[in-house]
C-alpha cells in the first residue's frame, strides 16, 4: 500500500466520508487514491477558504472529523482563515497539503517557487502541524495528528506531505503513541462532592452551559443532570442549541443577550460553568457585577482557559462527560423551586420583547422546519436576529455559529459540509455582505444540487459596522450604506449564474404555507429584504449592568420585578 | 494631530492616492481620517484577499507604494494570500490593521474573541511586521516600515495598531532611522571592470533580464546598455515587459519558454544576469547544461538569492540602477554582430511556431490596444498563452504576472489596483477557474464602473492540472474537466449580477474591428471559449535540454540550425 492509499484508508477508518479541496499538481496522487477508495468522496471547492469551512461544517454537524486538502503556496495561504476558525471553534479537522520541495533556507525569500513552509504559518492556529518527508513517519504522524484533533480540547491539525511520498510504499509502524485514554477513567469524586456541597448551601443556582458540553458529547448528560437537580440552565449565545427545548433552559446571556437570561444570571447566587469559556470582555463592568460576590465554579477540559481570570472562581480541569456521568449518581436535598418560578416569571414577562421584523420572519421559517434540519448562521447583525428567533421559536435544531473568531462569510462553506454529513437539508442564513466573501462556493451547491437553502438577510448595508458608526460615531457612515459606498451584487442573477432557484420573500412565504419546506430536495436562495434601520438591539452600553439592556423597556413593563 | 490623521498624512506624502479594504470596528477611526483627507481615497473591497491584491496592482503598475487595511482576526487571515504574493513578487505594500486587545498569553487559545496576533502569522511573508501600542512609536515605526517596503529588495510590511491609539495625539519624533542612502553612492568600478573584462573575451554573450531591473527603476538603463554594447537580451517570462519592443530582445526562456529564447540561452557563452533570480528548478538537467561551462555573472540586490547556487557563477550584490549608470560610461571593443545575426535567424525561423487558437485571439486584442494600457494576467495555462501572444505581437505594454507564488485568481484584484493607479483602462486576462477565487471583487469594478476589461479564457477545465494529469497520469482526470466534476458559473449572469457588460468573443471581435477598444470608459467581460484540448505546449519534459521543447518541430524546420 502506498502512502496516499494509506492516508485515505486511515480517514475512512475514522469515519470520514466526504473531503473538500481543489486539485493541485503536488496533491494529485492523494486525490487519485481518494477516488479509488469506496466509502469516501472528494468534492471540488472553488477557494481553499471554502474547502476548510466545508470541512468545519462537516465536522461540526455532529462532532466528527472533517478533512480538507489543498495544494502548496497559495493553496495553503487561502486556507488560513478556515484553519483559524476551526482553532477558535475547537473543530477537529485535518488539513492535508503537500510540497514538492522542502524549504531548506528560510532566510531566503521563496527558495522554490510557490513553496511556503506552512508549519510556521499555522503554528499559532493549529494544535499540531508538521511536514512529513519519510515513509516511516507517516503512520505515527497521522495517528498523532488525528489524536490531537479529536481529543482534549479539539482543533485543527495540518499535515504537509512531501509530494514524492504519496507513491512510496508506506512503512507500517506501531502507532500506539499515547497512553491517554480518551474515555477518561479518572474519577471525579472529589470534584463532584465539592460542587454538591456548594449546591446544598445556595438558593438560586444556575448552570452556565457552553459549547464544550457538545464537544464532550455531554448534551445528553447535562439534560439529565439539570432535570434531576432541578437547576435552571442558561448558556452563551453560541451554545444555545446544547440544551434547547429543555423546560429549564432560559436562553443565552451576553451584551446582545436575551433580557431574561441576563436577569437570571444577575439574580443567581451560584454559577456552575460547564465547558463555557466565560469570555466576557475582561474590562466589562457589566458582567463583573453579575459574577462577583457569588460562588462561581468552572469546569473545562482546557486548563489554559482558567488563565482568563474570574475573581473568586473555583476551577476544575475535567473531562466533562466523565464528570457529568459521575455527578448523575448523586442526589441533592436542597430545592430550588421558588427560584425556578422566578425564572419562569422573568421569561414569561419578557419573552415577547426585543423582537423585530427580521426576527419574526426568521421565526416563521424556523417554525416550519423539522427538527433534524441543521441551521448555519453567518456573522453580523443577522446572526443576532437568528439567535433571538431561535430562542423565541423554541426550536431545538442544531445550529452552527462562528462563535469567537467571527469569520464573516463562513456560513456557505459550513452549510455545504454539514449537508454532506447529515445528508439532510440545511438552512444557511447570511447577510448581503457576508455572502460575498465565499460566494464562489455557490458553485458546489448549484452543481451538486445540494439541498442548502440560503436565506440572504439583505439590509443593503454592512449592518454591524453601521450600528457601531451610528452609536459611537454619531452616524457617520463610510462604506457601510449605499450612500457611503457599500454595494452588493444582484442576488437573483448570482443565483442564476450558479444554477440555484431564487425566491423573493413573498414567493417563499407562499411555499412556507404550503409546507413544502420540510423536504427540500435541492438548493434555493431566498432574499429577505430588511429595512436598514432595523438595528442590532437590544445592546448593553459600556458600564450598564448586564440586565440593563438598552433600549430600556417602559417602566410599567418592569413593575413585576418588584415582586420577585 | 491624532495618530489616524498622522498615518493618512504620511501615506499621502508617500504618493498614495488610493487604498483598499473593508471597514471593521477597530479600524473606523483610520477610515474616517482617510475620508477627511483630500488627495487620498478608500475603496471598498469584498474580501481582504482582494484588498491586498488591489494594493499590489496599484503598487506594481509603476513600482510605487500600495496600501490595504483590514480589521482584526478574520480580516487579517483573509489578507494572508495577498501578503504572500507581495512578498514573493517584491511588491512594496503596507498592510494596516488594528486590534482592540493585545494578546498577552499566547499559550491560551483566543484570549480575546477575534484577536489573533498577526505578527507571527505573517513573520515569514513580510519584510517587517509589528504591533504598535504607544503614540511615541508611531512616527518611527511608520517610517521604518515604509523604508523596509520600498528600499532594497522590496516587499510587504504589516503595522497592527492598537485601536485606542487612533484617536490619541501623535508624538512627533525624529524618524531619521537609517543612514542608508537609497540612491546608492557606492561606486561599482571594480564590478564594472570585471564584467567588461569578461565581455571582451567572449563571442556570444546574453543579458538575462529579470524583474529586479524594473524594481530598481533601471528599465531605461538596460535598454541604453544593450544598445551601446550590442548584446542580445533574453528574460524570464515574468520580466518580458522589462525590455519588450527592443530590437535586441529575444523573448523569454523557461520550461514553457519561447523556442528561440531557449536556443539562444543554450548557444550563448556568457550570461550576464541582472536582477534575475535564475530560479530554474535546482535539479533541472535541462537548464544546468545551458548554464554549465560558461561564464555566468549574477547581479542582484538581495545577496540571499545567491544562496540558490549556480555552479561557477560569479555573484555581485549591487544596486542595479547605480551599477548600470556606471556601466554606461564604458566602451567595448569586441563586436557580437555575428552572434546577433544568429539570434535574428533563430527568431525569424521559429517565430511562427507554437501558436494556437488562444494565442492568436489574445494577440488580436493586444494588437488593437494602445501601449499605455496595462495588462494583468492570472495564473494557469492562460498565462502562458498570454506570454506567448505578448511575444508574438511585439507589444511593449506593462504586464503583471504572479511570477513565483502563482496566486490563482489574483488578476481581478491587481487589475483594479492598477486601474486606480494608472487612471487608464486595464486588460485583465483570467481563466474560468481562476476568476472564481476573487470573483467577489467584480463588485468594485461594476459599482465604480472601472474601465477594467476582463477576458475570461474559458476552456471549461482546470487546464494546467488537467495538462499534468494528461502528461504524467495517463489522462486520468479528477475535478479538472466537466466529466470529472469541474464546473464554473454562467459568466453572463455573473456579469449581470455585478453590473458589467458581457460580450461573447464574436460580439467583441466586432468591437475590435471598430477599434472602440482603445478608449474603454467602463468595464466589460468577454468570454473567449477555447477548446479544452488546446494545451500548455510546448513544454520541456524532464531531462530534455532546454532547446528541445516538445512537441519537437518537424526535422526540416530545424535544418537551418546546421548553418548557425
Amino acid at each position: 500500500m502506498n502512502v496516499a492509499e494509506y492516508v485515505v484508508k486511515f480517514l475512512v477508518s475514522k469515519g470520514v466520508g466526504d473531503v473538500f479541496g481543489i486539485p493541485g499538481g503536488v496533491i494529485l496522487d492523494f486525490l487519485y487514491a481518494l477516488e479509488a477508495t469506496p466509502g469516501i468522496e472528494a468534492h471540488l471547492s472553488s477557494h481553499e477558504q471554502g474547502a476548510v469551512l466545508e470541512a468545519c461544517g462537516y465536522a461540526q454537524a455532529e462532532s466528527s472529523l472533517g478533512v480538507a486538502y489543498c495544494t502548496r503556496g497559495p493553496g495553503v495561504t487561502n486556507a488560513v482563515t478556515g484553519i483559524a476558525e476551526a482553532f477558535s471553534e475547537s473543530v477537529p479537522i485535518i488539513v492535508l497539503t503537500s510540497h514538492a520541495n522542502r524549504t531548506q533556507n528560510p532566510g531566503m525569500r521563496f527558495e522554490f517557487d510557490q513553496e511556503l513552509d506552512p508549519v510556521p504559518l499555522v503554528a499559532n492556529i493549529t494544535k499540531y502541524a508538521v511536514q512529513i518527508e519519510d515513509p516511516e513517519d507517516v503512520c505515527r504522524e497521522l495517528e498523532y495528528a488525528w489524536q490531537q484533533a479529536v481529543t482534549g480540547r479539539k482543533g485543527p491539525v495540518l499535515l504537509d506531505f512531501a509530494s514524492a511520498l504519496w507513491k512510496r510504499e508506506v512503512t507500517i509502524t506501531d502507532t500506539d503513541i499515547a497512553a491517554e485514554d480518551p474515555d477518561g477513567t479518572v474519577v471525579y469524586t472529589n470534584t463532584v462532592n465539592y460542587v454538591m456541597e456548594r449546591l446544598e448551601k445556595v438558593k438560586r443556582p444556575v448552570i452556565l452551559a457552553g459549547d464544550g458540553l457538545r464537544q464532550a458529547g455531554a448534551c445528553r448528560y447535562i439534560r439529565e443532570l439539570a432535570e434531576r437537580l432541578r437547576i435552571p440552565v442558561i448558556s452563551s449565545r453560541g451554545a444555545q442549541d446544547v440544551i434547547s427545548g429543555f423546560p429549564l433552559y432560559y436562553g443565552y446571556i451576553g451584551s446582545h443577550g436575551i433580557r431574561y437570561s441576563n436577569f437570571i444570571l444577575e439574580k443567581s447566587d451560584f454559577i456552575l460553568s460547564l465547558g463555557n469559556r466565560m469570555s466576557f470582555p475582561p474590562a466589562s463592568e457589566s458582567f463583573r457585577s453579575a459574577i462577583e460576590n457569588k460562588c462561581v465554579i468552572r469546569l473545562d477540559i482546557d486548563e489554559r482557559e482558567f488563565e482568563r481570570e474570574i475573581p473568586g472562581a473555583i476551577n476544575f480541569t475535567v473531562e466533562i462527560s466523565a464528570f457529568l456521568k459521575e455527578f448523575l449518581k448523586y442526589r441533592k436535598n436542597q430545592s430550588y423551586e421558588e427560584w425556578i418560578s422566578v425564572c419562569d416569571r422573568l421569561k414569561k414577562e419578557l419573552r415577547d420583547k426585543d423582537l423585530n421584523e427580521a426576527v419574526y420572519k426568521i421565526t416563521q421559517i424556523f417554525q416550519s422546519m423539522s427538527s433534524d434540519i441543521l441551521i448555519v448562521s453567518d456573522v453580523g447583525n443577522n446572526e443576532f436576529w437568528v439567535s433571538r428567533a431561535y430562542e423565541y421559536s423554541g426550536i431545538c435544531n442544531r445550529i452552527l455559529y462562528s462563535k469567537s473568531f467571527g469569520t464573516l462569510g463562513c456560513a456557505i462553506g459550513k452549510a455545504i459540509g454539514a449537508c454532506y454529513y447529515t445528508q439532510r437539508p440545511v438552512l444557511c442564513i447570511v447577510g448581503d455582505q457576508g455572502i460575498q466573501l465565499n460566494i464562489q462556493e455557490l458553485q458546489m451547491i448549484g452543481q451538486a444540487q445540494l439541498p442548502v437553502l440560503i436565506l440572504i438577510v439583505n439590509n443593503h448595508s454592512s449592518g454591524m459596522i453601521r450600528s457601531r458608526e451610528r452609536v459611537k460615531y454619531n452616524a457617520r457612515y463610510v462604506h457601510t450604506t449605499p450612500d457611503s459606498g457599500y454595494g452588493h451584487p444582484e442576488f437573483e442573477f448570482i443565483a442564476r449564474a450558479y444554477n440555484i432557484p431564487y425566491y423573493t420573500w413573498s414567493d417563499f412565504e407562499k411555499k412556507l404555507v404550503e409546507e413544502e419546506i420540510r423536504e427540500w430536495t435541492g438548493p434555493g436562495m431566498i432574499e429577505l429584504e430588511v429595512d436598514m434601520e432595523v438595528d442590532l438591539q437590544p445592546g448593553l452600553p459600556l458600564g450598564n449592568t448586564c440586565q440593563n439592556l438598552e433600549p430600556a423597556l417602559p417602566e410599567e413593563q418592569y413593575a413585576f420585578l418588584d415582586q420577585l
